[in-house]
């Protein structure tokens, strides 16, 4: 395993348990030696369940199982493996992924469609289901409340470190939990390194207003994340509610009452994936890009992409270089409106252009001083409208080339 | 200057002189100590003039300047400068246009609209076009026909070799020819690394069948390249025409008579693209990305430019990885219509998939070897219908993160 990212936090959050929900994680040797490569999780029957999956065409057989079985908006368990992805498996992908179901199901008298699954690593090598189903008996002996860091870690594929967040509302007077976990280091190479999440809440939630939720804090976090613009076959975040908090279900998504819980879902889902960001495949710096001026929210989120996703900018930046006309650059490649003569780009919130030009008297000593710490914040206005949009990513380094051109040899 | 690419042509090609053209290079001490950094090339009344431009929206002021003059058709005279893009520079850098356009009119006693300009190099920095224009008597005393190595030389930034293609054509009983020049060698780092290309012919044609010719060139060339899929703020390709050769005008760009001529120009233009491309910065590969069973051309061009733009791809090359899980992964992020299941996919011509898996029997061995060359060749049938395109790209090594990361410093 490569050293721990130099982004990482401190330490692994303290996470407490969450009423109805245990889990476990051990070894079934898909691919790894001596290391934890499963994760159990069982829910009690009638919690809740929303997901938000990859756009790829190509995706993975566990991907179509998840979308389908969300149709029946419960679930009783998710199993997750790492260091096989079974994607581009053909058939024998699918039978992989029902051959696993179906045996958890039976182990808790559950329906097969209750039952969800992830899998994480090599594609194209069939995933041998069989050690999945053999290490059940012991994972369900192993079943607890808690355990963050044991399931964080059994996820983890080229992660340099584990990933979880917590964070508490009250949905009228009742005071609900949420904790997460999630992985996926280069933000997606297909490998080893697809973005996955999984968020347990005992808070009760129907199903349909929790995949309103879900979505809407997915979009400005796992879905507001780059590592390499790459887009894996599995992305999956799972948001699952168990109810155990009791408190009065919310009756539409906009209720005033789930505001709070929405706030604290929003913050623990950006959290995640920021983690993933500041694991990123040899990341040195953790960059924010902010566009403000855009002529709507989606048009700004394509610039702020394109900035975070231009190979130009991202290696100015590993060279601590405060390389404005590469911001320029990516901003004219997005496609979207742009006012050029109006553009205002700030650099660690140094004002470096004005008029289309580079502001008369610019002075390079701070900006430079900021590309030398760890975190970068570029904040563009193009001069159009009122969209915005932020988006993270992290530079890209010689390490980034290491990691990926030797990683199969 | 870098050493030479490994993937360059082992010489400059011999290039003839084109009536009715001459040129003539020079040093003007924008950037570059010791070197030329300017050529000029002037050519007989009447010769007409096609032209195909960056879709950036912060395109550079010489762009701008460009796409205006091309409505009037003809051309007296192309100035092009290296170390200093003039690119985002406001007000002063149309002035800076026009200060030298109006000089070089001056110098010719043509139009300033006839007078065609380009600058490649740094972005946001003042062009001090008054060096330009004091080293305008030097070169026009120099102008002669031919002396095609001394011109490319000029326009190079960061490219390792000057790049010249020659391609001759009957156009009836006429023989013509095409020469052609071209720079820019990230595929475009717009700080020195713009596409340019410039090509002339003595053939006679008429400035709209011209513009038909070269765009359809340019979209099977230039067009159809790329080395970190970053859009310079410059980019420019002109092909002139001066008339000299004296053949029968073609009517329409259909006309038979032109078809040798059109294959000509596609050659020289494909030639000069994929020159840009064996100069990529930090290239060790050249790599071919072929895609049929595509919807239509353009969801081709679209799968291709994504597996050729994926840096999990290009890095897994850059280490001799077959790793075709990476070129599922950019077929289905690229958002057009593939059938999974059906994808085929060929590496140095070996099928390694079929029907949705690896295939049967496949043996790495062969794949392996071709993984070792220069050259190597990816073709992907996505299963759907019958669009097809091909497009050319390089690998991405730590020598395109040494290039860019530490270049301004």
């Amino acid at each position: 395993m490569s050293k721990k990212s130099p982004l990482a936090p401190k330490s692994f959050p303290r996470m407490p348990a969450i009423g109805g929900l245990t889990m476990a994680s051990g070894a079934c040797g898909l691919r790894y030696k001596g290391r934890s490569d499963v994760m159990l999780a069982v829910m009690e029957p009638g919690t809740t369940i929303a997901g938000a999956f990859t756009r790829s065409l190509t995706a993975s057989a566990p991907v179509d199982w998840c979308k389908k079985a969300l149709k029946g908006g419960t679930v009783r368990a998710v199993i997750v493996n790492s260091g096989n992805a079974n994607a581009f498996t053909g058939k024998l992908g699918e039978e992989a992924v029902e051959q696993t179901v179906e045996a958890v199901a039976g182990a808790l008298g559950c329906k097969a469609a209750e039952v969800f699954v992830s899998s994480t690593g090599v594609i194209g090598e069939p995933l041998p289901a069989n050690r999945l189903v053999s290490a059940l008996p012991r994972l369900a002996k192993k079943l607890k409340p808690g355990g963050w860091p044991g399931v964080a870690k059994a996820i983890m594929t080229t992660d340099t470190f584990p990933k979880g967040a917590v964070a508490r509302a009250k949905i009228g007077t009742k005071e609900v939990t949420i904790c997460g976990i999630s992985k996926g280091s280069g933000m997606i190479a297909p490998d080893m390194a697809t973005m996955l999440g999984y968020i347990f809440t005992d808070a009760k939630i129907d199903q349909k207003i929790l995949q309103t939720c879900l979505k809407s804090a997915v979009d400005k976090s796992f879905n507001a994340i780059t590592v390499d613009s790459d887009t894996s076959t599995s992305d999956t975040v799972l948001l699952c509610a168990t109810g155990a908090a009791k408190n009065r279900a919310p009756k539409t998504a906009g209720d005033p009452a789930l505001s709070e819980f929405r706030a604290a879902l929003d913050a623990v889902a950006l959290d995640l994936a920021q983690q993933i960001v500041r694991d990123g495949e040899g990341a040195s710096k953790f960059i924010t890009v902010s566009v403000t001026g855009a002529e709507n929210t989606k048009a700004a989120k394509t610039i702020a992409l394109a900035i975070a996703n231009s190979p130009l900018v991202k290696t100015a930046i590993a060279g601590e270089d405060a390389n404005w006309g590469r911001i320029v650059m990516a901003v004219g490649k997005a496609g979207e409106k742009a006012d050029r003569d109006a553009l205002d780009i700030r650099i660690g919130g140094v004002q470096v252009t004005e008029d289309g030009f580079r502001k008369p008297g610019y002075d390079e000593t701070p900006v430079a001083k900021h590309m030398k710490g760890r975190e970068i914040d570029i904040a563009v206005d193009v001069g159009i409208g009122r969209g915005k949009a932020t988006v993270w990513t992290c530079d890209l380094t010689y390490d980034y080339i290491r990691i990926n051109a030797d990683y199969r040899t």
